[in-house]
């Protein structure tokens, strides 16, 4: 089978592609063909004996959105997006990229569908940035989604694209909302939810971390090994008992940022804790008070998307998959 | 002021236009502008004694939204839409127009606003489309929008783009769920929500009239005057207690077709309901099955927008605005 997957050059991408690689395989069918595209070319895993191209291209050009599903992949992965902060800054960029990307991708699908009953298998990465407050504690099935962002309106369109598309036969769609990923490798960075991993992540390293907000504060969190999960399953599942409501809230867990340093201590002890520096930033938390605290996510359970159970899990899993399971504190 | 209406020629557009004119103002402003435009062009309305310009144009070109907002008007009303069957059977024209037109009418606006800060207000009408099975008997003012037509996923965008340009200060829009009305004057036509208003319509002018569902079919209406009504609140109130969310579920009856004819019975006989014909139609069937039932309206109560509050009111209705006060059966 060919697997299409754009913005493949991000952290998830990688981790997704590296997966696939691994086992030769999505699902139960054979990987014999990659198309691998973002806005920088992405590498080919090593490891991969199919056919395969990295393609540098700007989506919001419909010509590049015919040239990604000529090839007629069977499976199409969308998880190309100008974040959040970024689209927020820059409002053009946001819409042309997130909305028109979005939308002429799926154009491009539907032109051939039209063509030949061509009706691949589409996933697009959508986020918990659809909600906006006010909110309850667990946000449920039937929820509505009321962004406060640009990029969050941006997503929600995202998925009611893929819904009325997918109702009408042109392709197979799953939109996915994933939660904060948590702990993101790499470098600490502005994002307001940085610091999220980065009082992880950092300690954890042996290095201070700074945590804008208060130990009370709520979130919704999943690893980046089951943001992995999350697309691989929405990517073979049968769509068959889904229904025509194709944007799912996913798994994880609902933790404050008290039983997040309270899993650090457990896992790394107070040493790991005592690199963390208090340092109230209102900006942060205005942004913060706005977002969802926790999920009631009965459908995507019910139709076999699974997390972690625990926050101690979610460090586990980054000790284990970033730092050679060994803790550098 | 500077009224612009767009979907000005429509049945609501022609109503609203009468309203405002036979009053000379809006809210507590004098009406002393006018530019009424529509894919024909609309009739100024007898009596008016302002500025007044028709313009028949095409909404999906943006050069037409750009001449529409050129002149800055205060108070822009969004009416113009390709119709729920329509924009099932043209998939290319329904996105055009619904979606594309909108999109570029905010986008003309917001050039403005970046400029030189030009703020309208913005009244977009929206759709109980934006909601498809299962629905709960009375929908709340936080159950997720979930259209299964075309034009019910772009109205949703719509309201989704609204909310995004009013939350960045682009202009001050209020998008209102208008519920099927009824009693629509003039002939009967092939929607499939026509019967709603035709097995009255017909009935009180002694003419035959075809019912294709159960009499426990339950739906959500309002007059065309509680719709008028609607949209001129919309343009004039507070928008300040209104918050981020800018899609109001708006008042109506919850009524079945039982509920319709006894109504019917107690205001024009015996005689005007022997006029109903059953002829059970399944594909209407199917269709009307999937339609809201009930809402729960209570942001939009406490914003101060009302409807009536029984059928017999809404028949009555009918008879002063369309009979002249007088039945013909």
């Amino acid at each position: 089978m060919h697997l299409l997957v754009i913005g493949a050059a991000g952290m998830i991408g990688r981790k997704l592609l590296s997966a696939v690689v691994a086992s030769g395989r999505l699902g139960d069918r054979d990987v014999s063909r990659l198309t691998l595209a973002d806005v920088v070319k992405p590498e080919i895993p090593a490891g991969f004996s199919g056919e395969a191209a990295g393609l540098a291209l700007d989506i919001s050009d419909p010509r590049a959105a015919r040239q990604l599903v000529a090839g007629r992949p069977d499976v199409i992965i969308h998880l190309a997006a100008i974040v959040s902060g970024e689209a927020e800054l820059d409002f053009d960029k946001g819409y042309r990229i997130n909305l028109d990307g979005t939308r002429h991708l799926f154009d491009a699908i539907r032109h051939l569908s039209e063509m030949d009953g061509y009706c691949p298998r589409v996933v697009f990465s959508s986020s918990v940035a659809a909600f906006g407050a006010p909110v309850p504690d667990e946000i449920d099935d039937t929820f509505l989604t009321a962004p406060l962002t640009s990029y969050g309106t941006q997503k929600v369109i995202g998925e009611l694209l893929l819904q009325d598309y997918t109702r009408r036969g042109f392709f197979d769609g799953m939109a996915i909302r994933l939660p904060t990923i948590c702990i993101r490798p790499g470098l600490p960075n502005a994002a307001a939810s940085g610091f999220f991993s980065g009082i992880l992540r950092e300690p954890l390293a042996g290095k201070p971390a700074v945590l804008p907000v208060p130990d009370t504060v709520r979130h919704w969190h999943a690893s980046p090994r089951a943001a992995v999960g999350f697309l691989i399953h929405a990517a073979t599942m049968d769509t068959g008992p889904v229904g025509h409501r194709r944007a799912l809230n996913m798994p994880g867990v609902s933790a404050t940022v008290a039983d997040q340093i309270e899993a650090l201590r457990r896992i790394a002890g107070d040493k790991a804790v005592a690199l963390i520096r208090r340092e109230p930033a209102p900006e942060i938390m205005r942004i913060v008070s706005a977002w969802p605290r926790g999920f009631a996510p009965d459908r995507a359970l019910a139709l076999g998307f699974s997390a972690e159970s625990s926050f101690d899990e979610i460090i586990r899993i980054h000790i284990e998959d970033e730092m050679a399971g060994e803790i550098r504190v």
